[in-house]
């Protein structure tokens, strides 16, 4: 159990820190191969076969002994034909040759493979080889890539395409992967209402259940949405507990500042959740709290404007899902790209601009900061695929200059 | 029905430019918000209420005249609360004030709110409040962000997570969205062998498969595994006519090349499948197929060796999950990143190297090929995360030279 005191008004790389001492490494759970994919690997995947398994051939052609063929224009006898998953063991000996298919092992006493647009079929069934073939050539030799005991894939890392495809080669039907975090999804706020009523007197509807669902989900997690409770203590405190039943990790949004119906803080106190982060030194998103349930969970309450909300959960939520998994969500510095236009000086706090970024024609990152009317604006955020990041205290930063940027969406197309 | 000639030994571009007028865009369906994440939007979201629907209060404080505060020092009489969600009609006069929470709505009368933090509430039930106002402060009048009838929602656009929070501000609780394409896959060899087989004699494991349900399935389609064909015609065009019946779009591997057994493109024209590029000028995956069935359905033909059939997967399948949901693919252009270690001169087809991109200390993108050994060998590309894209003819690329490269996997971490 961490006993440091909590962190009041963090700075970035403080509640980072924070966040990588207090998070928990979740759950395993042996998958089949075919549901693996953006898995986090828990144990690192060893092969039980050399590969190829064999002295494989590369191209389609005749196995040739190429000592026989000289600087090429020679007639060999066409012992048979060796289509891929068959195998031989008709000894190549001199001025004889085999037919060959790509993947087929090569016979006892060829040692090259000469493609088969290099050769021709005369009508007696024997081959023209019209070129010379260095020892070798178009064979992949048993064991070149892996050899039966590598390990192949290491943990931790995460599972992409090339990896399943590689797992599948090294005999791994099933793995074992850190559980997907389930994501719990409170929303506070007497205002609020579903997207399918129609806001009367003072209410809006809830966007920020549907931004953290798929916030959540796009980072491979299982969201589940306790929707929208009402901003009192009994209300909170008995959702909150039954939420923290069913998540790794709990996301509540709103009831944060410093108004008179701002329990959240409180009630997760009172539901035994021990807050290390309580407010950051950032903007938007400063009243953010961070707690560690009595069964491990994390508890982030995220503030109740849907921007920063966004900017709560890609601080310091997205890291906790990567830290649950074992997985290092620090180990790559930010990018860098090219401002378009001017960036106002920062305060004594980290500011976060809302941003386009794109590929110029020559290639390189161009960032553009959004449209937006401040935190409650998440319209002018639509088009947004990262985060400006720019230090406490910074100077105004001119069109041209470099800025490092957070990804929140995809920057490729 | 397209009818230019088919592209035999095709160029990256050529290819593009045929994929771009011969796929067509597929079926459209209703889902609910929650479901919508990463989908291809169809029909443009319309708002059908101002964003704010009310002046509203952006702070937790005071709402206030502000002509009635000059320098502040002015003591205001307290009306009552407003909360979130609630209404208040009573107008508020000179001297008086109400307290108000963050998302309510503004009173009548007031123009303003002042922070909790620059008041002292008396013993009375008064409020002092400390400092001046300008008018509007802290307030979002109705309608700044959105006006009811404004769309929000440009189709077509995939739906990032801020976007699932507009949808469910502009009350779309279900969204016309173009379906996830079903990609089927085939293996076609005679040698392959499931993953948890041990593979005897000259037989290998079946990578593909496992590989192209993770490519498919990282680009939001339903991957569905016909399993491995028997490379012989019968077994073939019957494998292809029932998986084009499940499938929007077909990836065969294997059964493309010039070999006695490699029937995959006699095959596909046998079932319908007018060919439309026949071979590529790429390294590797140049023996590569596209055509179009009756049913409009895309079959990609892939070379059998897996970073081939990964390669072909990027270049062309990519491109059609795209433009099968109404999005290019083509719209931005290829990033570039200062290259680690030399690359060799390109031959007449562009030549596409398996690599990884990464960020350096300085924020820039630095690439370094992955030591591969040639298409047969997918253990030499498990970190790689992009392919550099080196044009057809190219000399030899140095270190700290600017290459151009294709995303494969995730490149911020």
């Amino acid at each position: 159990m961490e006993t440091r005191p909590t962190l009041e008004y963090a700075g970035v790389d403080e509640a980072r820190d924070r966040l990588r001492s207090i998070v928990p490494a979740g759950r395993t759970e042996l998958v089949p191969l075919a549901s693996s994919l953006n898995r986090a690997l828990a144990n690192s995947i060893t092969t039980d076969v050399d590969d190829p398994p064999f002295h494989r051939a590369m191209m389609d052609g005749y196995a040739v002994r190429s000592g026989d063929l000289g600087d090429g224009g020679v007639s060999l006898e066409v012992l048979g034909d060796i289509p891929a998953g068959a195998t031989s063991n008709t000894e190549i000996t001199e001025g004889k040759c085999v037919h060959i298919n790509t993947g087929a092992p090569i016979p006892p006493g060829a040692d090259a493979v000469v493609p088969v647009e290099d050769t021709t079929l005369a009508p007696d069934g024997r081959v023209l080889i019209q070129v010379g073939v260095a020892e070798g050539r178009h064979i992949a030799r048993r064991g070149v890539n892996t050899r039966a005991g590598d390990v192949v894939l290491h943990a931790p890392m995460r599972l992409d395409a090339v990896a399943m495809g590689v797992a599948a080669a090294a005999g791994a039907a099933k793995l074992s992967v850190y559980s997907s975090p389930r994501i719990g999804i409170i929303t506070t706020g007497a205002e609020l209402v579903s997207p399918d009523c129609f806001p009367e007197g003072g209410q809006i509807r809830n966007s920020n259940g549907p931004q953290l669902r798929g916030l959540a989900e796009s980072c491979g997690c299982i969201a589940i949405d306790f929707g929208v409770v009402e901003d009192d203590r009994k209300s909170l405190c008995t959702a909150i507990a039954a939420a923290l039943e069913q998540s790794d990790i709990l996301c509540i949004t709103g009831g944060v500042s410093m108004g008179a119906h701002d329990h959240v803080p409180e009630c997760l106190e009172r539901c035994g959740v021990q807050l290390h982060i309580r407010k950051m030194r950032i903007k938007p998103g400063k009243p953010v709290h961070v707690g560690i349930a009595e069964g491990g969970q994390v508890v982030c309450a995220l503030p109740g404007n849907p921007v920063s909300a966004m900017v709560g959960f890609h601080l310091l939520v997205k890291p906790t899902i990567d830290l649950r998994q074992n997985l290092n969500p620090f180990k790559n510095p930010h990018p860098v790209a090219k401002l378009s236009d001017a960036i106002k000086p920062t305060t004594n706090r980290t500011t976060l601009v809302p941003a386009h970024v794109a590929v110029e024609d020559d290639g390189s990152l161009h960032i553009s900061p959004s449209s937006w009317r401040g935190s409650g604006d998440p319209f002018g955020c639509i088009n947004a695929n990262a985060l400006i990041l720019r230090p406490e205290n910074a100077p105004a930063a001119e069109p041209g200059a470099w800025v490092r940027f957070l990804p929140t969406g995809s920057i490729f197309g």
